[in-house]
């Protein structure tokens, strides 16, 4: 991939560029800042976010206070070198109301809404170890860990049991658009949510990360030296 | 979840907020560029992005030359309501030099690197279609797509089984941290890396779309009407 020199990076009028604060295991937006050459620098050096308040006119050690520090994992920098994209791990919350991130409020007005977004499988990675960490009564997924690996085993090859056979079914109506087409899809859609958080709770069970299992994908199928290309990826698979 | 009103939104001196643009399905950030009032509005009343050129100091409506146009999907305001983060469908690709993102350039001096983001997935789905359409000889994706749902399943049942047999092995030794141990979760890894593939070809072989599958996590979960909150999820789990 292309690099940047600090040198090149377009600070403006007031010596800032903005960057934006991704976590980087979900893709989840936390909050968008401001970076003088200065807060720049410690970032780099230290390794956690630094940013220069425009309120308070000072350098600001991101988590300083709260402890919910930015560990970097990755800057980019876009086309116009005017802006950065840094790729965090969040300790805590992001935001100063408590959020994780700060964009928690949607606009009046607009009344689509977005779900779906991948990041729900790292947001299930959070409520599984959770639950293995403080099981309750009522949670199937602490009833699983404590179970054993047996029981977890099995469920695997339940839910994908029930996936061939969604598979089986949706895929004679693939052409078809009538609603029992779409309810065999949905099927298919179901049992592999089945399968995905059985398949979660192997990960926390053998202390395995998804960001790894998503590591060898992207090795695989050579997407990570395109990453940022559009173009046809599949090499190996 | 909380709105904010359009005339809550503290636009700068120059009557502009940043966007940061995000392609919905993947989590990928794609651009940051500036909005007016107006294009705000535009962009509402379309259902397309508008923004402010800060260059040409006009309206400018994304993808009028390319084609590449952003539908959007959902609109967040930050917690001090002087930056807008939009969750997009992207036709082509965002930035003007061809590249899908405008952060296409890493950031010279910073070693770090993250790997293992979940939007290798979305990159996959895409990766399996392009395959569906063009097939090429090589290509094991085209060869499962075109042998039919009969072996994309016996391959579902033969991944699930080795995801069980190396889930066996990693939970004798999750306590451990020697390199035998590493190599046990690694094949969990592995085999988890295999099976999701083989369930990313039910998908693409049976017409569902994995943001669908994400729904209905979402949904069991209860993680969509806490999504921007920190805490304890589990619910239905």
């Amino acid at each position: 991939m292309d690099t940047v020199e600090l040198t090149e990076i377009r600070f403006n009028a007031h010596g800032l560029v903005p960057a934006v604060i991704q976590e980087a295991c979900s893709g989840e937006i936390l909050m968008v800042a401001y970076m003088s050459v200065e807060s720049l620098q410690k970032t780099i050096e230290s390794g956690n976010t630094w940013f220069y308040s425009r309120s308070r006119q000072c350098l600001w050690h991101k988590g300083e206070t709260s402890g919910h520090f930015q560990t970097v994992r990755a800057i980019f920098v876009d086309c116009d070198a005017d802006t950065l994209l840094i790729q965090v791990d969040q300790t805590g919350a992001a935001c100063h109301t408590g959020h994780k991130s700060c964009f928690f409020r949607r606009l009046a007005g607009w009344d689509g809404d977005y779900t779906g977004n991948l990041s729900v499988l790292a947001e299930l990675k959070n409520e599984i170890k959770e639950k293995s960490i403080h099981p309750t009564e009522k949670s199937y997924t602490a009833y699983l860990l404590q179970t054993g690996i047996d029981k977890i085993c099995k469920k695997i090859g339940e839910e994908s049991s029930e996936v061939i056979i969604a598979a089986k079914n949706a895929a004679a109506v693939t052409e078809e658009a009538s609603p029992e087409a779409e309810n065999l899809r949905l099927e298919v859609c179901k049992e592999s949510a089945d399968l995905l958080y059985h398949l979660s709770v192997v990960w926390e069970a053998t202390g395995v990360d998804i960001n790894d299992v998503m590591k060898i994908l992207e090795e695989r199928s050579h997407v990570k030296d395109n990453k940022k290309t559009v173009g046809h990826l599949d090499k190996t698979f």
